[in-house]
């Protein structure tokens, strides 16, 4: 039987030139694959026709919005997953739900081998590739563009001498990434890092300097996930859809940074994430509300080693698996109202409420009703101190 | 001898009145310090005055600004110092460098114990009672307001029985603690955490909604150190309050939140913090820029714990010193510039350059002179991941 | 009503003084509470008369055993939890079982406070009342060796004027906490830390430097907990017990260290855990085999921080109970045979086998079969070290 | 003018027949540098004569004995380096200090390339070629064992062939790595994880099971370094080599595991470090007696990942140095004598002293002359326990 390659299909230049450059260099048989994880653009069939008109043997395509929101993005707003304290993780999250379709597809074509488009400096080779191979170790990767030398030049020529029906238009300068959850964006220019993101860089978030009114929301959380949004229940999908729209109306969700890949080298990138960075504003503060003060502390460690995990393809890996047992424990007490002003490029949480509040206004307060008692402090003090007294009396003290 | 106290004083009504409350609790004389840590208002020598006329037996005052900006506010600067990511611990850093001064008076006048007016449900007294028996184990701590039930009520009742030039105004509805660093406020509606600041609340800050032209500032910085603006050199002090001015002109430094007290409870917090938000924002970039990835990884972690030992009051412990170590041979590196728009309530970085600069072009760019050798990556991905793989195999193949 | 009051009962002189001195104090009626533990001596019912001897109005004895070694010993295997690397949190174990079934006595009788028998320098006390605050926040506690200066002298002075049931001899030269899983001593000539332990301080294990034959044994894990030893299908108090037996026998567990206590202060202690010892052990070894290398390496600090709660009384915390989570999803794989040698005051591990091994033969092989592909190594390597190198170039190079 | 290229040299067969093998694949001249990390065995000049004999344009050896005990030795017993808490990091210790002189060597003979002899499925190709990227980013690395596919066989017939002067036996059974930190085996039959090690396997420790007296060692330290055995003042080197004897003749510092290797994979290893583990054991102690608590709690973090990077081979990576600042400062104050008996396998800490003790008799004992205030005990306990208590509240009542 001939060999079959399922390949990750975008219906752009490079991923249609793959499937007839794959069956050159390989000789076998290509299944498309096209998932929807909320990138717009063209209509998901016409992206499966293109395929087979390109030469797939077959070609398949999946609405995955859900699933990637509900299982890949919540995990994130649950773990307040800011890679270097900044980046919500829109490229690397969606990796493993598309990781999980091809696998699928795979066992479905008895196929042997998956295939992606990517480049061999970036981080997406590495979560295509850690992923499947965590689902699937069986299955052989390849990525034409990096094994095979397919660069867009030779792409061009391939496509015009196959006519295949794709435009060949010289690229255009910038090299983009979207979902659901974000959109990442990178450019020659930005390649200088003293250049600073002109507005034709941002497809999702209005110029947050523009004058306009404030929007004003209530993000209700139950157990870590937003169900509704101003009190009408929302799926996790909506409250990202609608938040990337009413946040990105208000410039709220711009990122620019220079960030530590994988490979190990650094490289500037240019996010929007209105949705994402809204929700896990207000997450963040419910959380400060509901979550015990040891274990808020401990979860930011986690936070960091989970972003990273997820950033370095590792979704799939036993120890994120740990990871989301820690951080779903601490979010069984997160739930409750959180209301924002977005304007002006910020998400400002200006109140909060929940049944689950740890706020104990009777121990807070400075007025009647006071029922803090004081004269606990004294020894507090200092037997909290006492170690680092004990230690000063040798060390400083004289 | 007849016992001395020192007191840390204020010039205000609660520690104006504490001179004459100790002296009748105690019987000791009292010995009023008032520490400069940029705080504003009232000129020392007014303030020295008046500590002698509320019946103190010697009066200090110590221009403390430049002391705190370069020896308390800089290690915070280097280490990022957000407690809960958020609050750049404006009153946790002073507090060291008033008991400094408080004990090198104590010293000075041969006192055996050292007051502040601290309430007992706060964290101040722990930071105050922690740093004197680190410097002074052998000082005694007393604290009027706690130890000796000295209400509000009490402390007017006091003061104008006793004719002190002070005034005795029912209490504001804030109460306020401000440096050179940025600015603390609690008041009573704000402890409905439901309720929204509102404009009054804020002093170092401007409306970040109202229209105004934006502001750019470059930042240079030396050993994580700020050493210039916009090309003019500046001390630590210097670039604080600048920043304060331009930064908090265009609304960037409020912070509202709730956080974990060190004494259990939940409480209800606003900050403005406009230089220190902004040097910090600068410096995080710059690090992204000039730190490997394995340290800057690790550093964050250093970073949380740091910001914790200094909130909860262990500026002076054995754990702070030694992360100090670990944060300024981070820092060795950190030398640049960071260019800024300050605008709208935020300060976002769009331009960096420095000699130690660890990006690399020629490796990032995937333009012409790209020199990463893709070829690397496939023995790369394959044994990153194989520990996962091979767990794979067993957990979640089948 | 009158007050009730229950107490932790042993049946030693202290604790039974407390229940006429608190009497006294409190006017209240106390109701003793002893629990097993699986501390040996006296039979239970003994103990319960003695009580009532005493002067208690009702006197309860639980058989707690088996609830010890399957709800706090196992999850500390689970955890390889050792404070400071050494000691298997004896006391820090037993002492939220005891506070469970105080609590249920106190529910029971309609008691408003409980009482412990511990002084104010320890651990046990915070344990204790952290631990009942914890689970009965309206509960008081209260302690009369430390809040009603019950000392050891002014006890037996109590205990013969009031013709109590208990012998008043002068106090044994040490003071002793053992249970199922260990024995902890204190003893006034090991207070200088210069001193070496004698025999006599040793109950649970046999002189290791005594000639003997070696023992053997093959301790079968479920899940993390030990189910069979030699094949033998066990509860987890009985593997503990049993290897109390025969690895103390072999002089293994013996502890002597300098200990940081939660109240700041160091102390010298010298433990006796046989069982715990041999069991962590092996259970360590086992997840060498089983666990993928970075869940093992960041089990290690979550084991850490679990430890340090744990001895520091915060058993019934948030964050005890999320890192339980992530313990037990790492156990999940734990499962398997572990041989070991008993012998010379060594437990050493000889053999291990699992059919949930990620040990994999033909990949680790340097012989025939060998299946690493050695190509790989050389992309992973460059990339692995590229952040370091690019640094280095930086920083060293020259 | 010929390519040059330095090969770690060991004066065996493998590194002999890569001289010839190398100059063949690459055109190249060889120079040999054999480095003397207290491996024993053959004389320097021995091997010097014979890599010349072998082909190898110029030879070098170097005596790094105490370089290596002082500059990467004793960092580890510093930092009480314990890979996955049981592996004195034998090997990995030794692999930079050559690195420091193969990259001399290549300086010094203007050579473009360094040569090793490690396998593609180990450890030290990674921590030959990261230290050297590190160190001389222009240098090229080459192994010809993985990356010309030398095998044993074509090494044995190439030697024979050429008529090197070196004995071509079949291969021991043993594949060993050893040098004055230890000694590291490898060998057929314990890659079954169920099998024993045998008494063969062992060079550098006796039966522990054999009777004979037991030894008795204090060892003084300074700021963590060992500066005497028994009064007389040793360099680190002599510390370790003593140590290696009095504990290995009592059995002491035999490990065997499974281990968690950099390239992914699980393997099986038996080491010997008597010294090392004798020294780290009372320098753990003295830590214990001489360090704040917090600082030794954050501090045991710091040493597993210290430990974790240089088994990665990661010794001269910015993280490593950072690193190096903390454990500095950390054991400023580990000074003092620790008493240990020798016996039986086990290196057992019997007593300590110490100048900058943190041990207080006077707090500790429960003696007369006890100065802990008992009363401070009670708010520290509420305080202490008031989050866990709020939640508790919710959470757990009821």
């Amino acid at each position: 039987m001939t060999e079959r390659v399922v390949l990750a299909y975008s219906g752009g230049l490079d991923t249609s030139v793959c499937i007839g450059w794959i069956a050159e260099e390989t000789g076998a048989e290509v299944i498309a694959v096209a998932v929807d994880v909320g990138q717009g653009g063209e209509d998901l069939d016409v992206i499966r026709k293109r395929a087979l008109a390109c030469g797939a043997v077959a070609a398949e395509v999946a609405d995955a919005k859900d699933e990637f929101a509900d299982e890949y993005c919540l995990p994130a707003i649950k773990a307040n997953a800011l890679y270097m304290d900044r980046y919500p993780l829109v490229s690397a999250l969606s990796r493993p739900v598309i990781v999980k379709h091809l696998v699928a597809a795979a066992r479905k074509h008895g196929a042997s081998t998956v295939a992606h488009g990517c480049t061999g400096k970036g981080n997406d080779q590495v979560r295509f590739e850690a992923g499947i191979s965590a689902l699937a170790p069986d299955l052989r990767c390849i990525a034409p563009v990096r094994d095979y030398a397919m660069t867009r030049d030779k792409a061009i020529a391939f496509a015009e001498k196959a006519g295949l029906p794709i435009a060949t238009t010289r690229k255009s300068p910038f090299s983009i990434d979207q979902n659901a959850f974000g959109r990442a964006v990178e450019t020659g220019f930005l390649e200088d890092l003293w250049n600073a993101p002109t507005e034709d860089v941002y497809a999702y978030t209005e110029d947050p300097a523009a004058a306009r009114a404030a929007d004003e929301v209530v993000v209700t959380f139950r157990a870590g996930a937003p169900v509704a949004l101003d009190g009408r229940p929302v799926t996790v999908l909506q409250a990202v859809q609608q938040l990337n729209a009413r946040a990105g109306a208000q410039g709220v969700g711009r990122i620019d940074m220079v960030e530590d890949r994988l490979v190990g080298i650094k490289s500037r990138e240019v996010y929007e994430a209105p949705g994402a960075l809204a929700l896990i504003t207000a997450h963040q503060e419910l959380e400060n509300v509901t979550v015990e003060r040891e274990l808020a502390r401990y979860k930011r460690q986690v936070e960091q080693r989970w972003g990273e995990l997820v950033y370095d393809g590792l979704w799939f890996s036993p120890l994120k698996r740990a990871l989301d047992g820690f951080v779903d424990e601490a979010n069984q007490v997160v739930s409750g109202d959180v209301r924002m002003t977005l304007h002006g490029g910020r998400a400002v949480v200006t109140g909060r409420r929940s049944a689950q509040s740890l706020y104990d206004f009777d121990l807070a307060t400075y007025d009647t009703g006071d029922t803090f008692d004081q004269s606990l402090s004294k020894g507090f003090i200092e037997l909290f101190g006492m170690s680092s007294k004990i230690a000063a009396k040798r060390d400083l003290a004289g």
